[in-house]
């Protein structure tokens, strides 16, 4: 099971801020909460900074790896701002995030994987747009998986996101989902799941609520892997608790040594 | 999707001391209270007053009945008491908790389901004690299932109970009861499947939290009924969140509905 740590994302206002002061010292924070928090990867994405981002994307992985030595998931729409966050990257095996079925996107991101030997998050989606059914899913999966592993890409190092869809637009959206889980592990059962869990909330009220359930329903169908903020305590909590309830932590110690530690919220 | 409200037993204290006074008020308050929640059937036990349970039994199903018109589900292990309550439950049909695999015990309770066309909830076990795997609980419920069908129940009258062990106890508990599940939705799929949530946390810290994941990751495999404290307002909000999760809550209506009529916490 591998936790992606999401927080250093330009997209917040607070690390916008840190990386217009070049403020490292709060960059490396961060980084470290995460790894303390359980992260087994720190996600590195400044993909609102049009202009400038693959020089952000080397500050910022060179100062994240000033505070820890996890691996970094290095997240970019933009070939040449993964290039150079992946050259820097010093730490274990590098993650992209991500590659897809979307020919263009395919062949400037695949030589990336190949020459760094990165692990690849691949969206579920090719030039067909966005997915809807666990069927458009895997017509997408059955051809990108063969492709990846026949290019070279070993099975185990692929992450497939599914890509989730608001629940509030389409009351299928979770259910489609969580069968796409289900077949993915039946036809490739050596391949992992990923997904970030905010999307299926977006637009309905108490959506923490929503984004926990969704945790332990995908992780229940087979999903073993998650983009998310492992400072919030509660989603940690519910992470250690479900891993116990599968089965997967021998004498509950995880769930024990976690509690012991603070890391999660009594409620 | 079926919730039994479960305050009504006298192993809580204010339950207890409500019967020793006949306070009434109090039994009907906390009946009204459940279903005012989304409590479909109310629980009646007082199984802790071995010598007085069966005029017990008699006194809350009336008092309950004044209250609310929810059918009950008339909890004790005494053949007697039970057939004392279901003598008396006027609305809807009455649930039985419980009928096992015990020869005794199901031979005692059979007529009873038959006599007052009662629905039943069925521990998977038999005269060789606990379950334990997966295995031993499919062994009991593939001779159950066809001895209560034969005798004249409906199938879809069927509540099958798997008996949680803490996981606490043993690591493999929950997983054991989740592909249980999968194994009764496969081979029974009008069979319904049901438990009471606290005894998997038993023994660990923060019972909350595993009993919340254990509701979520048993709905996700297919379990559709819980005996639960309905004014648990944040387990009730998980039941909601899970429900639209899993596509069974047109255009989120009942997860909307619940959230503006206040019966979940925001968090």
């Amino acid at each position: 099971m591998l936790i992606v740590g999401e927080l250093i994302n330009t997209s917040r206002k607070s690390i916008r801020e840190a990386v217009e002061n070049r403020d490292a010292a709060y960059i490396r924070d961060i980084a470290g909460k995460q790894v303390q928090a359980g992260a087994g990867y720190i996600d590195v994405n400044c993909g609102t900074l049009l202009d400038s981002e693959a020089e952000v994307m080397g500050w910022l992985v060179e100062t994240v790896q000033e505070a820890v030595q996890a691996p970094l998931c290095i997240d970019s729409p933009d070939p040449k701002t993964l290039d150079t966050g992946l050259s820097l990257a010093r730490f274990g095996q590098p993650v992209i995030n991500s590659i897809s079925g979307e020919k263009e996107r395919y062949e400037a991101v695949l030589p990336l994987a190949l020459k760094y030997k990165a692990k690849v998050i691949a969206l579920c989606m090719d030039d067909g747009g966005m997915p809807v059914t666990a069927g458009d899913r895997m017509r997408v999966v059955r051809k990108l998986v063969p492709d990846l592993v026949c290019a070279g890409v070993p099975m185990g190092d692929i992450y497939l996101d599914p890509l989730i869809i608001p629940v509030g637009t389409s009351d299928q959206a979770g259910s489609e989902v969580l069968e796409t889980i289900r077949r993915i592990k039946a036809e490739f059962p050596e391949v992992h799941i990923i997904c970030g869990l905010s999307n299926v909330s977006y637009g309905l009220p108490n959506r923490k609520l929503l984004n926990q359930a969704f945790m332990i329903q995908t992780m229940t169908a087979g999903m073993d892997a998650y983009i998310l903020d492992p400072l919030d305590h509660t989603m940690m909590g519910f992470y250690y608790a479900s891993q116990a309830l599968l089965g997967k932590d021998e004498f509950c110690m995880n769930y024990l040594s976690a509690y012991r530690n603070g890391l999660y919220d009594i409620r």
